[in-house]
């Protein structure tokens, strides 16, 4: 499998689908119709949808049945981001090269269009269209686990205490909420709605959880290690931005070495957790290896 | 009927189901919690939600069929107050008697308390529960309808244009954009919803829509007769702040005389959108009057 080929293949289909699913709006409402579209397609990885689409088929299915929740997961993700980089938040000024929503739409529309795409994530996942094998009963079980995971439960939560955590040393146990809130929790609910939109069974939508939680730590550590070591032309943005914030992270608290060897062994054990699966699941497999090894 | 005691009865079941669907957060986020909390509890007067509860009574249901979307309509309704107070929107010190969520808790927990209430309103909205009358389809259509209503194309397409429109004159195109997108799309959504889980025929949901949009109009009219009439004591925040941030209002461009009668005459118009609808829609008729009539 050539997994470069494959992100590029499944990029597009994601991105062809947000199009559609981005409002058009009245002359009125114009600038915020701007600002959504601006980080909408600021050319992100569309990792979240690429990993529902991909647990989806991984648990025998069509991936189509998971394509709305997969543009739902990306307006989610793309409003934590412009919410993120604000200024009485992160106040980053770059993200992907370009300079963030804020600076270019000002505050009140950065927030706004944040407001907007999380707002719209929940039409696109009540309205669909779905294929006919997918049930209301499935489609209400997916917007439960994405509301949660995106919630003050789930990345809002880790987004809080984050904040609050900057410059106030190291305390392992939130460190560990962090981790499994800010990032994770998304994560590991993009793999779980695919598995819900393809009406897994129980077993496999274990296994797929238990791999959707692996990476989640996986992805977030090796975040924090590039920010760190990267290359800020490849990663569009300022790197050491952790250590210069008082950041709490896995780097910051254990060192570089026992980062990556962390962020190593949790990708295996996120492959680990996918044995009962065939070849379908070949996907999640590279996917897994790709969010440690990758440089942006 | 005395509307005193049912809009203080019909606020006390809302304000019991709000606290059950108010997530517990552990230590790290204790201080998202508390944000959350404080502007969800500051005292409002349940007004989305009792419609939502009226309308689905009115279409001939047990009103607790729409419990979980009149507890997410205020979910919603309180973080879009949060976030217009902020220092970068309207920058309000004062809500309903008390400091406004960014004074208390700092910008940044202020936006993810709003961005935690909002994606809150969707789970409650998810997971019900619901009485076995309710269809999961009927339960989809209405997180459409609020989705749709709250989103870039209703509420915050309206906030958007407002702040756009401030101190640029009077353009009534503008005007009637935010006038039936940031405070009326949101309340026609509530009371739609409230006949969707109610399963109402296609008859009843057309009456109950006109009501909503008429009442929806004459709400924000009222509301900007009271920022120039009120008093400040009984509504709880500075009054004259609309033309002291040159704001685009009714009263601003056709004065006062003239937006008092025309919130009077939209909320005669719900009343009569009323017609074919028997006495269980009493409720809604009295909460038209009341709609105008309001001195907070």
């Amino acid at each position: 499998m050539n997994l470069e080929a494959y992100l590029a293949e499944r990029a597009q289909l994601v991105d062809r689908a947000l199009e559609k699913y981005m409002p058009a709006l009245p002359r009125p409402a114009k600038e915020l119709e701007n600002a959504m579209r601006y980080s909408l397609f600021a050319g992100g990885k569309r990792l979240r949808p690429i990993l529902a689409l991909a647990s989806a088929e991984a648990a025998g299915a069509d991936p189509v049945v998971a394509l709305p929740a997969a543009c739902a997961l990306e307006f989610i993700h793309t409003y934590s981001l412009i919410h993120d980089d604000l200024p009485a938040m992160d106040n980053d000024d770059w993200r992907r090269g370009k300079p963030t929503n804020h600076i270019v739409f000002g505050e009140a529309q950065a927030i706004l269009a944040g407001d907007g795409l999380l707002t719209q994530a929940f039409y696109i996942l009540a309205t669909g269209p779905y294929p006919p094998s997918v049930t209301a009963e499935q489609i209400l079980a997916a917007i439960a686990e994405i509301a949660r995971a995106a919630g003050a439960e789930g990345m809002v939560g880790g987004q809080s205490a984050d904040i609050r955590a900057q410059g106030q040393g190291g305390d392992p146990e939130i460190l560990d909420y962090i981790h499994t809130h800010k990032t994770g929790s998304l994560l590991r609910a993009s793999v779980r709605a695919g598995a819900l939109l393809a009406g897994a069974p129980m077993s496999t939508l274990s296994s797929l959880t238990l791999y959707g939680e692996k990476i989640g730590l996986a992805f977030q550590i090796s975040d924090d290690v590039l920010d760190s070591t990267g290359d800020p032309k490849i990663l569009g943005k300022p790197v050491k931005n952790d250590a210069q914030k008082q950041k709490l992270t896995y780097v910051t608290l254990y060192g570089l070495e026992k980062a990556r060897a962390e962020a190593k062994r949790l990708a295996e054990e996120a492959e680990a957790a996918l044995v009962g699966l065939g070849p379908s699941a070949e996907p999640l497999r590279y996917l897994a290896r790709f969010t440690v090894e990758r440089n942006h």
